[in-house]
């Protein structure tokens, strides 16, 4: 049944034959890598003009020049990844290029940056979303943390199914937000045209509550940065691409980056150019669309196509996040089954462990985008800066033709980055970047001590230094705790003597005596040739004088051997029966586990015995 | 580590012999049992005075009244639960007292009703505790769940300390909150006597918002009989008293009834004769004691006895439930585990559920006592009218000296308390009380099932009807899944050779074909004398091979035999490095056990190999 539900929401198995027809065309692949990088803007807009509008006028008046820094920030980043492509074609994700170039603890850097990042990724996106859904329709305000949590399942459920089948489902809203923005912006260019002279900020802006100062802009800069995260996603999948994939990853990558660039500055430009200024519950982008477009139907359009594009940016964290934590896991520094396709031949496991850390996020910071953003920019910018150090080491030992051009472009590509991140992360880090700058350590060491384990791990299970022929076990002995004589018990002691011929029963009396006689009559009508033990339970525990028991006949057998323990088991026929039963089993089971961790390594056999109805 | 936390907070075990030790004297016992009676008295005035307060002067004047008939109806219960005790000297609890009467039905339904007023009682006293003490302190009303949620913790843990050890602990709060409630009513009588007449209550009353009727005096009087909540729980605990019990119990019960009275009586009549009203955010009590006591320390001392009280309160519950449950655990009603005396000696298990349910209701309705004082009724008049009409009846079968009178009073008190019952459901349906109709009869459905199962079980596992002579299993067929050759593989290979002689590994190839020769290669080495069959996994899946290979051999060898399964298991030395392990074995065991529940009946044994570090 479980199983059914499962196959109707994510479709039924996939052979393993069929992985190389899930690969993405351009149009595709646009759609599957470029919403992060494109919806940025509907928040980073948002933070600037919050950055700038205490400072009045003369703030708001910055915001095109800040936007044309950051989109002259864009065009290096965006260049210096192109390379990356060709420089990587099977893939150059952050983690691998730093790993490669810049050494083991760069990489893992990179890589726990990058992780944090497609998960602020995922939870922005969607809270900011909902955020503008909620704008124009205010009764949807208080469930905007279910709303978020819906929309989180909707697309958890949409990658399970598989790449191809989101890149279809998510191109539909990328292309919607793309013509209907376009189409906006454009509408409002021709009007600036007809207008000619900007409206007077002074007249519209509200009066300054702080100075324009350094820290002020930089601040404003820092927040506007958010626009770039996701311009890494097409690097990070370039083996997603249909063939020739390197080529056709780099194009799309071209292509998304004039359209982010003509997006960002198209609408803050004429945000500042028209004088559009928003109140308290309303976004910059809605106040924007309010002006050009009134409150009829085209702005509903608008609100909605934000909503839809920032919702499928999520997606781009689930395109990337399990591909980066797939590699980590194969590098050994995550728990194995991240690396596992699932049956729909996607990361299963990642995704699922993505969706989680989301929701945990959405709940943690109450569904709002805002308080998320400030811990946004350190993980991206971090990866930028290490990712392109590393291409330009890469161009170094490489030395092919037109080496010195490719590494001066990363190279001012990791000068801008790493400036950019020094800025943020200086007039960020009360705000929340300080939570960024610590758990990207605490993953660093997490992964270092995934990977020591595992290291230490096949060290010690490793067959160098046995011996070619094994030295084989005696057959073992058996001890049965008994509680009664039923059906079940029967299974047991059958059980138990098909494998040794030294089976000891263990009778534990729980009540002082109450119900020996009578058992130990049974017993010897039952099983006359099965010798039984009765031991006392002053504390009314089984597990103390069984385990007792055990030591004691290892210590006088001697043999280096352990005896092993056979279990009765009910099998209920349905879950909820199982509280009803086998509670002693388990509690045996339990004080078990502890002495193995201990170093014993008793075998323990449960023999079902199954119940009807 | 864990049971050094454990004993720490609980105390080490004790052995069974110092059973009998742990019986309370009477002094202790009135602390134990009586406080949920004494403490009703918080809420049943608060209830009384919201539910006449809206009929102005003349609702008010009808306070008195009211609790003269609820105190003369408390008389008749307590008369009849004297002689519940002495019928009933092993304990009568309302549950066994219906059950030997009227019969299975009647029985559970007591017993289903018991429970849930247990489970309310501890609610509804630590959220009256706590908005008694957060009237008198208002920066502690936002905390006012976590302060409850905190207190039946420190309750819990004292309760699983030991029921001596809890009489102790709460013996200061019982007298303490007897002392300076009856210091404040007897000074308020002397002020009383010395005013000669009563205040005018029209002067002080607020207008009538409801006309006076027959209606609202029901219902003030309904929400008053939860006065009478908690004089049962000595009729339950007969054998906690020190011997002679019944006779101990029987005067720890009278004057437990003659508290109530004159607390219950006091309190209300002194509010009536000073005309005291209470504004919102205060409680009837509190005002009476800003009246009496003004605003001085001797206020604050008897606000925190309330509180402390209320606390201790819900502690009778934590003395009766578990007895209770204990009792259906032994009738098989409930999980049998509910029966299990703990380290100890007390039923730990039925604490911990009375503790968990609790904090859910307190969870649900907010911690807000006034919510759940509906609901709260209906149980405990159910059972008191079902146990009282069993009692005539035992007095009918037993025919003993005075048995005529004594079915007399028991008869009586069924009456008055069934009238009560018609009363309250009626009044109060809608606010909550059919909650209570609904809840009773599941949980009677619920125990039923219980029952059903133990009974089936216990048929199904009889060993009636298996010959004298057991048929022996033969030596068991052994398939061992085989991924890696490595130290703890060939533990698991040895294990199963000295089990079987019959042992064949199952490689289950996921990558088609890219690991497969050097694995038999490598095989052929280590263990040349083990049948090594290959498999093809093309969904990539270990299971789905490995579950048809059995059934083919086992259908193949058609020996009515399943061949058993031997799993290698990784044991980390810490419990956070399982995520890292062993996934295979985990999903092998789950695709398993819904086919055992369905039938099947394969042993599956883990051979444990441990790590270090």
């Amino acid at each position: 049944m479980l199983n059914r539900l499962k196959y109707l929401l994510v479709g039924s198995p996939l052979p393993s034959r069929m992985l190389a027809e899930k690969k993405l065309n351009k149009v595709r692949a646009l759609a599957a890598f470029s919403p992060d990088a494109l919806s940025s803007l509907a928040y980073a807009n948002q933070e600037i003009f919050l950055g700038l509008v205490v400072a009045g006028a003369s703030g708001l008046s910055l915001q095109f020049p800040i936007a044309l820094a950051i989109t002259l920030l864009l065009g290096v980043v965006a260049l210096s990844y192109s390379q990356t492509i060709h420089g990587y074609p099977s893939g150059g994700g952050s983690y691998t290029v730093a790993r490669e170039n810049l050494g083991l603890y760069p990489g893992l850097v990179a890589g726990a940056a990058l992780l944090l990042d497609y998960i602020l990724t995922a939870a922005v996106s969607l809270t900011a979303g909902v955020a503008a859904i909620a704008s124009a329709f205010p009764e949807l305000w208080p469930y905007r943390i279910w709303l978020a949590l819906g929309l989180l399942l909707i697309i958890t459920l949409l990658n399970l199914r598989g790449l191809r089948e989101s890149g279809t489902a998510m191109a539909v809203p990328v292309y919607l937000f793309l013509f209907s923005f376009m189409g906006m912006l454009a509408y409002g260019l021709v009007r600036a045209v007809l207008q000619g002279t900007p409206a007077p900020l002074a007249s519209v802006a509200p009066s300054a509550v702080t100075p324009l100062g350094l820290f002020l802009v930089m601040h404003a800069f820092s927040a506007g940065c958010t626009a770039l995260t996701g311009v890494e996603a097409i690097s990070n999948g370039v083996t997603a691409f249909r063939p020739p994939a390197w080529e056709n990853a780099r194009k799309t990558l071209v292509v998304m980056a004039f359209l982010m660039g003509f997006l960002f500055l198209g609408s803050i430009g004429l945000t500042q150019f028209f004088g559009v200024v928003a109140g308290p519950g309303e976004t910059i982008l809605s106040a924007l669309a309010h002006h050009l477009l009134g409150t009829g139907p085209l702005y509903y359009l608008v609100q909605f196509a934000t909503l839809a594009v920032l919702a499928v940016a999520a997606n781009t964290s689930f395109a990337g996040f399990p591909r980066v934590t797939a590699i980590l896991a194969q590098d050994r520094f995550m728990p194995r089954q991240l690396f596992n396709l699932g049956d729909r031949l996607v990361f299963h496991n990642g995704i699922l462990l993505l969706s989680g850390l989301t929701a945990v996020l959405i709940i943690l910071f109450k569904g709002e985008s805002h308080a998320l953003v400030p811990l946004f920019a350190v993980g991206a910018f971090s990866a930028f800066t290490l990712s392109q150090a590393g291409m330009v080491v890469h161009w170094f030992r490489l030395k092919d033709r037109g080496w010195m051009l490719k590494s001066f472009i990363n190279g001012l590509g990791a000068l801008v980055t790493g400036t950019t991140l020094v800025v943020i992360g200086i007039s960020k880090f009360l705000e929340g970047a300080w939570i960024s700058v610590l758990v990207i350590p605490v993953e660093v060491f997490l992964c270092k001590k995934v990977e020591h384990h595992y290291k230490m791990v096949s060290g010690q299970i490793s067959m160098h230094g046995l011996p070619p022929s094994l030295r084989r076990f005696p057959s073992p002995r058996v001890v049965l705790p008994v509680s009664g004589i039923h059906r079940g018990m029967v299974h047991a002691v059958n059980f138990a003597r098909s494998i040794s011929n030294n089976v000891t029963a263990l009778f534990v009396d729980l009540d002082g005596g109450a119900e020996k006689g009578s058992f130990l009559r049974d017993w010897e009508t039952w099983f006359p040739d099965v010798t039984l033990v009765v031991v006392e339970a002053p504390y009314r525990s089984l597990v103390e004088p069984l385990l007792t028991f055990l030591e004691k006949t290892d210590a006088e057998h001697n043999d280096g051997q352990q005896a092993v323990l056979v279990l009765p088991e009910l099998i209920p026929a349905s879950g909820w029966q199982e509280v009803l039963h086998n509670q002693s089993a388990a509690e045996i089971k339990k004080a078990l586990l502890y002495q193995r961790r201990a170093g014993l390594q008793r075998v323990i056999i449960d023999v079902p015995y199954h119940l009807e109805g």
